[in-house]
């Protein structure tokens, strides 16, 4: 068995169990909210949060016409009005802390004008978990946390309202989520190991990727390697490569191309392709070649975001953190002062 | 009067003058659209004709609550099925020469799902040009001549519409754009030719922008000095800023702050507040600072990407040019070979 580099694997089974024992919780918000007649859905987040409701996002547009937003709390507080955020909308929003500044303030902007707002944080006693109507109080601190409890509370929700049947099935087997993103963990530990020595030093690190994964590729640009390790990033859209970043690849330049399950698959493989061709610095992260157990493969693009925080966000910071030296938790500007 | 560099004034103006002269077969492709019973407007662009279209969609959404969607062509190519984009859907694109690949490979994807394509290409007899159920035939080489003419466009369609009623004021004075843009290009000469020289070299440079003024953000980044100069770039949006991307800010890292004029200005502020505290290696480019002579004030976020362009990715690309030695026109890659 791998040993992990600043891992507990006890503590993390733990914590998956005390996220799932949330589902009667989320349920019974989800069936509340079900039986309220709105027009759409508006998730509100900023920086990881936004990252994490994206492909939540973008898996309930492949669900059903019905309209969903997410939207930046920085600039949803400066647009003058947001013609579709009305007392008809289901706001969502979360925050870990529950004191993000830009999430408080947006949460108070809704009830000024009476639109009451639900979410998650850990800690009800926040600033946000004052405001918000009704919250879900579980740690947000492991990313899989939060997309297992925003996919339990909105696919609950589309379940009831007839835009998904597999809400049950799926969440039933979401317990043995956990035990396999550990699984994944120990399998990818020797080339988190690997990756992270050969480039933690690299002056710029491309990352590439696309729809469901384009929060994650988010994520670990900027919340991992620009936040936590001072590591200068790029990240760019599949789609996008090909239209400028493309001509800076070469061996000087390491590029991340995380590669996913959904119809944009194709646009990370055409990435694929042109790689070898032109650099020997890169590396595909592909949650294809990772095999769920007890878990169906229907549900391998909802679980996909999942697996990719448990690689990067989770295993490569951590060794990042082990070469680079320099602590996951220190910031010199982040949540320092006012700006 | 400044000499600017690799720039003949002449050429220009003729130039501005044969744009504006495309007014009267824009305005009647835009009655005679107007007339049909449209439920959405769908731009499709890829690289930097996304990027132009970007403010024409964001202003229109100021203007009304009509849905006006922007696509990635090489996105939309590989979604399922939109279901906003129909046959009473208005299809507006783009492509200077005519063959970018993906905006040729989406309208030949609405073409086969009985959807008509209107747009502009200099090339009537390029692929795109013969695609298009109609096309305007006038250069977009200079990407002002872009927002013009696709404001022209829309705008007169939203006049015509009743969500608008300034166009024919706005149109007039727009006569007076192109020497407008060049007086601000020979004020801002010399600071381009300073700025390029203090930092053509740096290995990354930050970009920063919102709102009007993200496209132009985009394309400085990605077309001038990922794509032109094989120079090292991370854009990001001013809001998001504050979640990552400023822990890398130091001495080492130039910032080039795009400010603008609409409601994100309150994010663009935010960041040019914190850069000074900690860093020398910034610039704040505001399109505040040009005075039009003969174009209203409540034209000024309309023209904002046109000045942003003008100062930067004209003037200050091609001072990046004489200071790199890396001729604009050299690609490694793009366009290059098939990928």
């Amino acid at each position: 068995m791998t040993i992990m580099k600043n891992f507990d694997v006890e503590k993390y089974l733990q914590n998956g169990k005390d996220v799932y024992a949330q589902r009667e919780n989320i349920e019974k918000l989800a069936d509340k909210l079900s039986k309220k007649e709105y027009q759409n859905i508006v998730m509100i987040g900023i920086g990881g949060t936004w990252m994490e409701w994206y492909p939540v996002a973008e898996y309930l547009h492949h669900l059903s016409d019905f309209p969903v937003y997410l939207e930046n709390a920085g600039e949803l507080l400066v647009k003058k009005d947001i013609n579709y955020l009305t007392n008809k909308s289901l706001v969502l929003t979360s925050s870990d802390s529950g004191d993000t500044k830009e999430i408080v303030a947006a949460v108070k902007y809704c009830n000024q004008k009476g639109i009451d707002v639900y979410g998650f944080t850990k800690n009800p006693e926040s600033a946000l978990g004052k405001l918000l109507k009704e919250s879900i109080n579980g740690s947000l601190a492991e990313c899989e946390n939060a997309y297992l409890m925003y996919f339990m509370l909105t696919l609950r929700i589309y379940q009831n309202w007839g835009y998904y049947k597999d809400y049950d099935r799926w969440a039933d087997q979401m317990k043995q989520l956990y035990p396999n993103l550990l699984r994944f963990r120990e399998e990818f530990e020797p080339r988190a190991q690997s990756i992270a020595r050969k480039y933690y030093n690299a002056p710029l690190t491309m990352t590439v990727g696309s729809g469901m994964l384009w929060g994650e590729t988010c994520m670990f640009s900027m919340c991992i390697l620009e936040e936590m390790q001072w590591v200068r990033t790029r990240p760019v859209t599949s789609a996008d490569f090909f239209h400028g970043a493309l001509e800076l690849v070469d061996d000087t330049l390491p590029v991340y191309l995380i590669k996913g399950e959904d119809e944009y698959r194709a646009l990370d493989e055409r990435v694929e392709r042109f790689l070898p061709k032109h650099t020997k610095s890169f590396e595909v992260f592909d949650t294809k070649d990772f095999v769920f157990e007890g878990i169906d493969d229907d549900f391998r693009q909802i679980c996909s975001p999942m697996v990719i925080t448990s690689l990067l966000t989770d295993r490569l910071a951590s060794w990042y953190q082990q070469y680079t030296g320099h602590d996951l938790n220190f910031r010199r500007y982040y949540r320092q002062f006012d700006y």
